[in-house]
């Protein structure tokens, strides 16, 4: 039997054709094209699960679906897409459109929840019942796994982004101020490391970037501070502990297996890794009684979210 | 049929004889006296239950068991107490030991989760099906009701009283700073009332405690913000929206359909509730797309904690 897995990005949408063990055995890529509308995108999601079928010569009877992850706020009971600031959508009955152009089954969540799902039965997290995914990139998406399925709560929840961890802190994009993600975000560090630049408190910092906060990236800062830059040094430790305190909060309220982060910040390896564990280990709740998740990097990279997408179909008793 | 519900605090041990409707049919309260030592208290527990039951007449066999909420941290699996600073126990094995008294049926959790399962049966939680309560007392308790049953994650987790939400804020019992617990509990609103009264910038404030901090209670801040005071506005207002950020929080991750409040601070009535729903309405994440729960008073006061203890018992596949 074998799956179909959508990834529908801002830049491209992603369909791979998942076999049981959850490998991708075809995958094809098309452009999004975000202004040829709802309608037209979902109507390609069809045809590309056609196109993957025709293509590897599989028996109908043997696609068992699609699954779908969707950037935004989705309604995963009724297949709607309520929210979605990439792609400027409101309340698209995504499934319902699709059912107009395909009858094969299928099956939505977001992004984060796709890419959790997706360590959860093929990458970092295989053989967890309970897990937690921070995606850190332009913001912070949260996958949560609670008993083997996805969380979202009484429905729609599982949000953990845009929770406040610096009450009247940084700006967030969602109009609330400290939220989690304006301080553990790639974006977040990378204003922070434009901000020491334009400081001048920072010659090595301001040398590694020749000056220009444009070339300013997500690495910048941990280049400076292994170069022992001590205002690079600071910044990269109070971003590992304001990403840990998140890791921690989760904890309390989740106590996963693992929590797992995914994003080019997960480049810097041990060196997040380390210093990250041992702040989480010291800082969550009864710590000495209850056994405490290490923090790990999650291992499919870009192809959690497609994986995961075609294991929404595998989830026992997906809505 | 009949449950025994047990609440076990600090001070007294409460029993009641629960009818199937969640009535406290029976009640009976004795002093804990801690210093006789957890082997001592847990078998006053089964005497409890033997009492009530030969008191009420009731055959043995119309008793379906024994539901206990303990103060702590409680490994519900295993029916041990993990840890409770009240009682100085560490790793108590509350159930084994209980079962060396009795035959009956035992389960147990803790405090705030007995409290929230109390109100989902009997209380302001009837109909809902995802409920989250916190307790704001000498700290913050949370109890989380997911799809009708205690949500602990992977388990002792639903812990958000110290969960930070400002970060390097005011100290914590716990060690950390800035937990959600060290701002929104009836401690933290009576340390800050005491701060404001010995500032001298309150002088509405000063009178109404007689100049005396150690009159000052949860009530006095809010007599003095009736009486117009400024300063007394200006921390009632603070401790609403602290208090809003963590319902938010809570509501971003378990979109329960009611948060319930209990605590002496909750006989303020609408005089909270009014700006606390009006916070949280307008900072939800993705509010205009998802209900929001309202927030209201828990109702079952003191016997919440005794009527949930008796429901772990009626808890579908309680562990």
């Amino acid at each position: 039997m074998y799956k179909i897995g959508i990834d529908l990005g801002g830049t491209s949408i992603k369909a791979g054709l998942v076999s049981q063990s959850f490998e991708i055995l075809l995958e094809k890529n098309t452009p999004t094209n975000i202004s040829v509308g709802a309608e037209n995108i979902i109507r390609r999601i069809a045809e590309l699960a056609d196109e993957l079928v025709r293509e590897a010569q599989i028996p109908e009877e043997q696609i068992q679906g699609i699954g779908i992850g969707s950037p935004g706020v989705i309604d995963r009971r009724r297949g709607v897409v309520l929210y979605s600031n990439n792609f400027y959508w409101e309340n698209v009955p995504l499934l319902d459109i699709l059912g107009t152009y395909t009858s094969r089954r299928a099956f939505i969540a977001n992004d984060a929840q796709c890419a959790v799902l997706g360590e959860l039965v093929a990458g970092a997290g295989v053989g967890c019942q309970d897990l937690v995914l921070l995606t850190l990139g332009t913001g912070v998406g949260s996958g949560i796994v609670v008993n083997g399925r996805i969380f979202e709560g009484g429905g729609g929840g599982g949000i953990y982004g845009h929770n406040i961890i610096v009450r009247n802190g940084e700006p967030c994009t969602c109009g609330r101020r400290g939220c989690a993600e304006s301080y553990a975000s790639a974006t977040a560090l990378i204003r922070r490391t434009r901000e020491l630049v334009v400081s001048g408190k920072s010659p090595a910092l301001a040398k590694l970037c020749s000056h220009d906060i444009q070339k300013v990236t997500g690495k910048t800062v941990f280049d400076a501070a292994k170069q022992s830059d001590p205002s690079s040094c600071a910044l990269v430790k109070d971003y590992i502990e304001e990403l840990g305190e998140s890791i921690v909060n989760l904890i309390n309220l989740f106590r996963p297996q693992k929590v797992l982060l995914s994003g080019g910040i997960c480049n810097q390896g041990q060196y997040i890794l380390e210093p990250l564990n041992k702040f989480v280990q010291e800082n969550c709740y009864a710590g000495k009684y209850l056994p405490i998740a290490p923090v790990e990097i999650a291992k499919l990279g870009a192809k959690a979210g497609l994986v995961g997408a075609a294991a929404l179909i595998h989830e026992v008793g997906s809505p």
